[in-house]
């Protein structure tokens, strides 16, 4: 018999008819004689109004005990689920990390998942049952509750379909798939079939929001396919996976865009490897997230630091940014507070040159100007002025014939 | 140093403002230099929005799936009182039952506290930590997670009491104590000072809804005081002990009553022991719960049966005592479907002859019939039209002088 793992994000949870609804899903898998399991996050718009009641508490409440009071969310989901499914005649049985075993580091808030204990699930399934499960929260050996992080249902169910061996994650969310470009930019954009790991993980970090990217990640490392589908429909949507003979081959997959992006330049400074630690040491002690970086060579001694952050850190990067700059005395410090960041992505880049020259051709012909460039094998990354950005998603869409 | 366990309800936690209110106190405790253990209540009104969104699932909701959904109330509070403790400077920690190890039977949404884990509670004391714990839920030895039933914090708090040996349990809620009447009825009603185990037992079980009936048990068979008082004054409120010689020397320590009763005679029948034991276990499979019971003889061969139950299990107490006189040829089978019913209480009556007569001559002064009596060495419960029962409780406080 095969296993499924299916994972229900927070607005296929949001009222009770949502609720309802994800059941007869359910129980339509279990009744074509899958053995089921089910990874829930709390119902849409919850974990805000659970952090807001700890906000009015405290600014700065502890991390053990907002995953307290964040871990509510799941077991009033998987709660409910298991009723409405053992209403539709099904049984069913609902479980917390704790009550499985879904064992996680101390990092309360972001904690990762190191061991999930299956034989509860198992002996559960054995009987028949649908097993639900808790995503999102995690507790350590001495049974402390964590949590992964925002989006961390999907790992939840890829780590749980990886300890189960399943045949497949389902993810189930409020969109169809994975998208060639944003089609609220792209009209014609068009789903993606299929897409490999890799992509999927280009994807996902530079803006495609649909899967968490440690989900992706594991789901990679032990091949165990996921596929990306819409709780409202019964289409299926995008498989992630690495069987790339399914596959279309293409040299671009996709466009991802993201336009909550600030720059900031640190011009001249001398160009040694501990000038330049020193710099990303100072800027991820003070908590910020660094996204792309570029070092321009100068001279023989003098190199430029561009990298950018999130829109919100900027006015703090730029202040430590001008601070170092000081110190290291650089040329000069400036920032530009919007800029956005397009993503142009395909394994089929890997074997073909010149898919860089055509991005950048493009864009020129269209006008776009490109402030930072920066490539992996799969993925070509440039940062663009931000009132540009659709222009350029259209652009290279276009191009490539997506 | 001493332990004290503090126990506050669902109105003392019920917003961000009382929540913080609470800590004060529980941190007002602490630095008078006791060991402070609190047990919480989920918010006011939460519990019962968690039963209506499982009610909007199903009908009939498992009482598994239930005791999952409702034990999130009461993690949502220790959560949110740990912070707010933390932000008043002293160091606290949240548990939830199952961390705790607070281990019951497995009987869902009436679980019964069997056996406490302290070694996690008393390592949290002695690093100085406020200890908070969920009320209401407890856990089997398989993690299932157990509800104690409505009220149940109350006997989380006793059984944590006992449990590290605490010098005392307060139970904070809205009222600043027990008094010698309801004082909507009697306005010269007062706060008792003391009372016994005995008496807070008849009291408990004749109306006065402030204290759950197997927390006053618990501490009784322990020997735990219990300290009754509001979490919206610094009074002191009423302290329920066995240590007589503090109380006042009363005949009656007060009057509960309820008026949510109905009465159902069965009239005739054949006295055999077997024929009442028959007529009780079919009500009580019915789930039907039977509060007084009276039987009056007629002859050597006939009996009658006199018994209340609650006024929404009426109609389907009458039924089946309808079917059962039949059954058993009784003469007639009535019911009415509103009475009250008066409860006097106090260790006083004990020792002392006269008072029933002196409760039935006060009514029979005012006009109010007896439908049934029924007494114990400290309580003398009658069962009266339910149009009376202020008149009653008034013409007896006044009687007694309380």
């Amino acid at each position: 018999m095969s296993i499924i793992v299916q994972k229900y994000g927070g607005t296929s949870m949001a009222n009770s008819e949502c609720v309802k609804n994800v059941a007869e899903k359910v129980v339509g898998t279990k009744r074509k004689g899958h053995d089921v399991v089910v990874v829930v996050s709390a119902p849409a718009g919850m974990t805000d109004q659970l952090v807001n009641r700890a906000k009015e508490i405290t600014d700065k409440p502890s991390g053990r005990e907002l995953d307290m009071i964040l871990a509510t969310g799941e077991q009033i989901s998987i709660s409910l689920l298991a009723m409405a499914i053992k209403a539709l005649g099904e049984d069913a049985i609902s479980f917390t990390s704790a009550q499985v075993g879904i064992y996680t580091d101390k990092n309360h808030n972001k904690a990762k998942i190191e061991e999930i204990d299956t034989s509860k699930i198992n002996r559960a399934l054995s009987e028949g049952k649908v097993v639900i499960i808790a995503g999102f929260q995690g507790v350590t050996k001495d049974l402390e509750i964590t949590t992964l992080g925002r989006g961390g249902s999907d790992t939840s169910a890829v780590a749980i379909g990886v300890a189960l061996k399943a045949d497949e994650v389902e993810i189930y969310t409020d969109v169809d798939g994975i998208y060639t470009a944003d089609p609220r930019i792209v009209p014609n954009a068009h789903k993606i079939d299929y897409i490999t790991f890799d992509e999927m993980l280009e994807m996902a970090g530079s803006g495609a929001k649909v899967l968490h990217l440690r989900s992706v990640e594991l789901a990679a490392k032990n091949n165990i396919p996921i596929h990306l589908r819409s709780s409202f429909t019964d289409t299926i949507g995008t498989y992630v996976t690495d069987e790339e003979e399914k596959m279309e081959e293409v040299l671009v997959r996709g466009v991802a865009h993201t336009t909550n992006n600030a720059k900031i330049t640190i011009a001249n400074i001398e160009n040694t490897a501990n000038n330049i630690a020193y710099i990303f040491k100072t800027i991820s002690d003070a908590n910020i997230n660094v996204d792309v970086i570029t070092q321009n060579y100068i001279n023989k001694e003098g190199i430029t630091i561009s990298f950018t952050v999130a829109q919100e850190e900027y006015d703090r990067a730029l202040t430590l940014s001008k601070r170092l700059g000081k110190e290291l005395k650089a040329d000069d410090v400036y920032g530009n507070e919007q800029v956005a960041k397009v993503c142009i992505i395909g394994v089929g880049m890997k074997s073909t040159p010149g898919v860089a020259s055509r991005v950048f051709g493009c864009l020129a012909q269209n006008g776009v100007a490109i402030d930072m460039v920066s490539t992996s094998d799969i993925n070509i990354t440039c940062v663009i002025p931000q009132e540009d950005y659709s222009k350029a998603v259209l652009a290279i869409h276009n191009e490539f014939e997506l």
